[in-house]
């Protein structure tokens, strides 16, 4: 009896965005991980498994990287047949690769199966290509929250002509905007800002960089998050919402 | 009788990693449009569909984006319901944007439906993360292909501490890299050569940043090809393959 463990990348939402191995995994599995997931109703897809939340917070104490990584090898080593849902595509800033390379480590079998990013697949539907023949030829995909991954070198971005696609980043917009304006950025450039994702709920604004963090303020708007910085949100007004 | 075009992302390959809900919209299709898709095994689930090879050359010519934006408009007009299958996700360099134009200001019914992107998931698979906490806390995808979208400037994308995702660069790996390397790039970074993506005859290649011409040369390396530039590319010797 052995064990294997799938990083199966949730998408940004729905089932419908889930990819058809991923849902597949997801039925069949004997225990399934998990813990910020756009949606719950993922997991009425797996009525018979044994469901570990490793998000939630117990005695004021949120599981570590490293107590996650010891859960998954855990059920590995049981034998079981395991999948560790992680939001958008597990790998794209999910700390997957630290849960595979416990895996390795631990001798245990581990398959990953990539998701649809939210990064690319949020802005689509709201009528934002990240790319766009003639106005952008690269788009570059970041994480605003300082802690995840090192510093950030904001003005270097600046000056690549990338769209921006900023993660995780709501509530340091004000600096980070300063950060790109001081990097040579027009406080003119579009941006948008676009919540809760591919759900019922979602919201997209759009703004400027200059007026990022207002309009965040101003609108309410509270993470989670996705923020697009760069000409690119301009054909939001000519296309609108194609989700 | 009113017609609706899908734009749908048919992933990095095979049907399995193509959305739930884009396979369900490519088995009830009236009308399939695709041009270079990395599998076409695909179109083994749309049987009874009307298929349209936009990609296939015809005395010597092959069809213009203009064209097939019209055939997609023509078909709308018709009343069919229409899937325009488009490999990886269909906003990522994919001039998916410009179909949807078209068909909006044609007053067609337009819907994307995302798909998961190669620039991510072909490296995951094989081991790479694109980010990596404490390693690279931002990812850009570009073109390496200088005719689509605009001029890239390499130098600024060099200083950025971003992982690299270059797709349809392979043919331009030399000067690519000659020009990262004047950016301030070390000629010792790693780099790796992902060719035929997630397909059973997909290639994995590590080299570095200055030796990613000759390694491609030397190892018979065939476009269609990801080249992944950056430190995370050293995660492979400890992962291998994970698709």
């Amino acid at each position: 009896m052995k064990g294997h463990v799938y990083l199966v990348g949730a998408g940004p939402g729905d089932t419908g965005l889930m990819t058809v191995k991923g849902l597949e995994l997801l039925r069949s599995a004997e225990v399934v991980v998990y813990d910020a997931l756009a949606s719950h109703s993922l997991l009425d897809e797996c009525p018979d498994a044994e469901l570990v939340d490793v998000g939630k917070r117990s005695c004021n104490h949120k599981k570590t990287q490293a107590e996650i990584n010891e859960i998954l090898v855990e059920y590995g080593r049981q034998g079981k047949r395991v999948v560790r849902l992680k939001g958008g595509d597990p790998f794209l800033f999910g700390r997957g690769a630290e849960e595979a390379l416990a895996l390795r480590e631990a001798g245990i079998e581990v398959t990953v199966v990539p998701g649809v990013s939210s990064s690319i697949s949020v802005p689509e539907t709201c009528g934002i290509p990240v790319t766009r023949r003639g106005v952008a030829s690269s788009v570059t995909i970041v994480t605003g929250h300082s802690m995840d991954g090192g510093e950030v070198d904001w003005k270097a971005l600046a000056k690549t002509g990338s769209t921006l696609v900023i993660l995780m980043g709501m509530s340091n917009a004000g600096w980070i905007s300063a950060e790109l304006i001081e990097g040579g950025l027009s406080a003119d450039t579009p941006a948008a800002i676009l919540t809760d994702g591919t759900r019922d709920t979602g919201r997209a604004e759009t703004a400027t960089l200059g007026t990022l963090e207002s309009t965040i303020l101003e609108k309410g708007l509270e993470a989670p998050g996705i923020m697009v910085i760069g000409d690119v949100v301009k054909e939001r007004d000519r296309l609108g919402d194609l989700g």
